[in-house]
């Protein structure tokens, strides 16, 4: 227990100086790359003859405001429920995705909005940077309690790049080999509804390529992703010793209802969460309808599951805060697809079911034969209902035909390339599947080498009797009284080699 | 208190089959009968040559969020004021909203939107089903915490239905009798602003009856209906022994702090409230703003009261959660017509002060002498306020003029009987005032029914000393250390014939 | 301690006269003056044959929600981080609101939007009353838990027709003496970005004034104003014995984690809040997403810089729930402008870092040096980040050129007299800097006046030993228990000459 006083400096400085240097570097590359879109800059906007009604702010940014309040009050209050890390949930949520709002700009835009050398924002891209907020906080969910802050910004650092990459390769790559006449670059983003800004002079400013692989409220490259690599990063940082932290790792009576406003607010946002990107008209529309009616599927089925599985027939707090909402993950990518009003309850009833399931039987089991420890069982939420959601996808990409869809205009807003007829609905259907794997390899993978970064002997990490507790990294209101019953500031938060 | 396994274990099922059961019936019916409507399905929004900012999602969903955030949020929260029972007003009204919404959008569409045998589905129809929610969930206040789920379910079941048919007798079937010519079919929703999508061959694609009488935010249909319904129910399941648990039935500090994010999430969205469904443009615009404006004089109107009536002068926070509502109820009817800002002021400070009154005054007596219970005091927040604002609804169509709607169009979209001359003003008030009487009897025989069909023996409700308690239906973290203490875990939840 | 009789109950009727006579008072004010505004007439609006989709509502509703959610969900629960008055953050923030919102919708109107005699009002004017309201609670930020209602009543009463009058000579006073041909009486709003609504005869039907000092999210009007009227009115109520309530300044574990709710509203929604009544289309766009990006860095400096002051390195919950938020104001005024998004970063990471190190080192001294009581630290979240914004409004406007907002009407959207030519960048960055000055002389002698005030001998306010404290105004649960335990309501409530 005898540290070195320099050692000890060394670490206080370490949030500080992680925060400051990569503020500072984020910075330097907004002021080189970042520039306004076409739609929020003053002089391009009032260069052709727009009705302000046409501005796209009017069409995303109040889905886009729900979104915002998803991912800081939805995941900060959800993983609040630990009776002693109410702090940290909340707290750590908001640097993780304060951080990765920036620094998601300037990767999404470097691998798919460059134009002319620069990246180009509105009210698209922020819808886009909240989404790797969301993943890298489900990935925090794994690890939380377990981690110190500057262990987590190492790993939204990480992660936003991967996330990112297999988002590119997802929605551009796969398939460009092919060639699309007439564009020399991939420039497509998440959205496809809008195809292009047209210019004054009638030319679209920018011409997106299609998605090749469709994931608009991202079952694969935001749920599976952001499970799959939480969960990897977990198995590496394993602590076999954590029984000493059990006592906390359970919640009380209030942090229950202090996690339930996060549950709530994410369940009520949800349909807009994944008709944020989508076309627009019909397409935003559709989307928001099947996510409402597959997540009341996935609260029913929860709520039975949960009362069947529980002591005395009782329900389980832990299932309706987290199960009650993988009907919005399971229509991740499908809800988009004319997948019809009772296919959204059937996946939502399926996902509610398996997620509570998940968490009954299968969470022990992952943390005793796998070593993986999740504390707030993302793989329940959303890594089975992820995976589930890419399924469907596959599925309602398979099933397409031009008679559900319409001809021209519709069926391309959902399937370009199909409409084209340079995909059949079973290619779609193919490289739905192919996207699932390449996104399961990019977690995967990615998570391994998160772990492996954040074992860096340097960094501090709770030990194992401190976890879950927020007196290592806060201030706590009257702690002096505590500070005399217990022992918990006898250690120091320790690093682990 | 000898009970035997059977019996038991029939009651721990009771939930969970009845939860697959309905889950199942209303997916059959979803996939026998739900469609998606033109504007949210693909191929019939792309057929027409529509700019998307036509699509109504951009003129409604916004408001939906917000409606949608109070059904959940709203009300959840606000009836977790109980100190034993937050994990039930939150879960419950989770349990109860998500299934009324998918009951509700069969029950509604059968009811009043069925298109070719088939019920269209989108964001209004999203609105309504939630309406009805709400109505659900005002019940549920009246007899929270001395029911349990599997009953909640039940009364959800059967209220839907009651609700969907005074709605539809309200407003489609009074004056219908007159005829409309080339109308044949009532296919009237909650809005008439959008008479009608216009397919591609300019027709109209649907032709809806102009509503006979007017509730666009529910004073009626959803406030004065699901009060009464949720009382006569109370005055059925009527407990004489509720003393035994009386010492659970008032709050603790931290439990009145969240009911009010209850009471901020209703008394900030009731403007998107009233105005979700009504006409677009200044229908919408106008109802807004009077909400807005009720709203603070109900707040006034209770803090000045509450002070008065309160012992020492000082504030009860019962009125300030509750009372400072009642300006969004009382303007539900009367919202988005001519009420004027000074009208709107009036009937908000009315409705603070008649609701801060009654919990201070009426309540008491409601139980004692009426043998009504009514844990959240619904008959001040919802009763008395809506039949205030039905009756206000009535004053403000009696004197609706040409002069202050103006001729033709505007006029015709708040009150069209009238435009088209087939009604006096006069006429159109004493219609609103027999939908006031419609509504109250369907609510006290729909409240009734559904009491003696909660009173079934083999519904487990709580026992007289376990009412307003999580234990007897939630796993509740610390419960051990609990159980040393009382007795609560001695009764098990009994069935009263 | 002997009273009379007749002294307490003149003290417990203080609050219900108070509330009556000004509600009383608004509603002849509102009968006498208040009309809907052509946008929420049924008459005008019809008269015209406008689009429903032109309707303002559908521009601004919206954002107009948030900012409603902000002002009373954020603002209220922000300030509950009070161990033992969180029924007085959040019951008095909606009192003080309720009230502000009409009574501003009467003084805004008098002075900057009577059209023939009559205050006309719709969704613009129903965000500048709840903008005021916004100064009226930083304010009371400052006095926190010292002052009873009565008092804030009669603060906001003040307070508003200040901020109105300050508004005034902002936006409309400050370069009108040079005359603007055709417009007769100054008009403007804070908006003017939608200048006229156009009659169905092509007419305008108002013409405004451009603003002559631009301050759109109100880092002056708003934030400079509210923090230094607030402190000034803290001095003058300055209390030197407030030892005696030390022990309830303090917050404990829940209750910073419902101050959190607060803080996420408020961040969450900040972009609404700037972007609400800037002109449309690119500027709504632009200041949102400007407001987005300054908040990050905001959040990041001060995770930086509160762990880099902390003892032993930790986190202090105070300088997250406050400082995170500095990012927002401080882009109050230039979020509008060309600030750039690495100007948005750069603005933001200096505020954060600006407010966390006063919270850490500058409240001591102003309460201990300057007797200034402050007990949210509106100086540091409110005052000097509002200094800082008006200063890079200065800095943006003077370094505005043709080129960065186009010719013609984007500039005019911003600049609208360097637009016409009436005003070189640099005198419009000296009108600026006028406007802060101005602002500030308004909030100190109004602060002043307003201490004065409140000082009145007849107003009760808690004793010095009772500040903090819930039980002195309002009914608190469980109060009987904690009473045998000490002193607490052993005085009463007394009046301070």
């Amino acid at each position: 227990m005898a540290r070195s006083p320099r050692r000890a400096a060394g670490r206080r400085l370490q949030l500080p100086l992680l925060c400051l240097l990569l503020q500072g570097a984020t910075a330097i590359l907004f002021a080189a790359f970042v520039r306004y879109n076409p739609e929020t800059d003053a002089a391009l906007w009032h260069w052709g003859n727009h009705s302000h009604a046409d501005n796209e702010f009017y069409f995303r940014y109040p889905s886009f405001q729900d979104v915002h309040a998803m991912v800081f009050a939805g995941f900060g209050f959800l993983m609040a429920f630990l009776q002693r890390y109410g702090f940290g949930s909340v707290g750590f949520t908001f640097l993780l995705a304060a951080f990765t709002l920036q620094w998601s700009t300037l990767v999404q835009g470097f691998l798919h909005s460059m134009h002319g050398g620069r990246i180009h924002v509105g009210v698209q891209s922020m819808v886009n940077a909240d989404f790797c907020a969301g993943a890298v906080l489900i990935s925090f969910g794994a690890v939380l309690g377990r981690t110190g802050p500057a262990q987590l910004l190492l790993m939204a650092l990480l992660e936003t790049v991967l996330f990112g990459i297999n988002e590119f390769v997802l929605l551009s790559l796969l398939g460009v080999s092919r060639g699309v006449p007439g564009q020399g670059k991939a420039q497509a983003g998440r959205a496809w509804g809008r195809v292009g800004w047209v210019g004054a002079d009638g030319r679209p400013y920018m011409s997106a390529l299609p998605p090749q692989v469709k994931d608009a409220g991202g079952s694969m490259t935001i749920h599976t992703f952001g499970a799959y690599f939480g969960l990897v990063l977990s198995r590496v940082l394993y602590r076999p010793q954590l029984e000493k932290s059990k006592h906390r790792q359970g919640s009380i009576y209030h942090s229950d209802l202090f996690a339930m406003i996060g549950t709530i607010f994410l369940w009520v946002f949800w349909p807009s969460f994944n008709s944020a990107p989508t076309g627009l008209g019909d397409g935003q529309h559709r989307t928001a309808l099947n996510t409402y009616y597959s997540l009341t599927a996935s609260t029913l089925g929860t709520f039975a599951l949960s009362a069947l599985v529980g002591e005395r027939g009782r329900l389980d707090m832990v299932h309706i805060q987290n199960a009650a909402l993988a009907g919005g993950v399971v229509v991740g990518t499908a809800g988009e697809m004319m997948l019809t009003p009772f296919g959204a309850l059937a996946a939502g009833f399926l996902a509610g079911t398996v997620s509570t399931l998940g968490y009954k039987f299968f969470t022990p089991i992952l943390e005793a034969k796998f070593k993986v420890q999740d504390t707030c069982g993302v793989h329940n939420l959303h890594g089975l209902p992820g995976v589930l959601g890419a399924l469907l996808g596959v599925l309602a990409a398979g099933l397409a035909t031009h008679e559900a869809y319409g001809e021209g205009k519709s069926l391309d807003s959902v399937f370009p390339l199909v409409a084209v007829g340079r995909r059949t609905a079973t290619s779609q259907a193919i490289y739905q599947l192919f996207g699932l794997l390449v996104t399961l390899t990019f977690a995967s993978v990615g998570g391994g080498l998160g772990g492996l970064l954040l074992k860096l002997p340097f960094l501090g990490s709770p030990a194992d009797s401190q976890c879950y507790e927020d007196q290592v990294y806060w201030k706590v209101p009257g702690e002096q009284e505590e500070e005399a019953q217990g022992p918990l500031r006898a250690e120091e938060p320790d690093s682990r080699a």
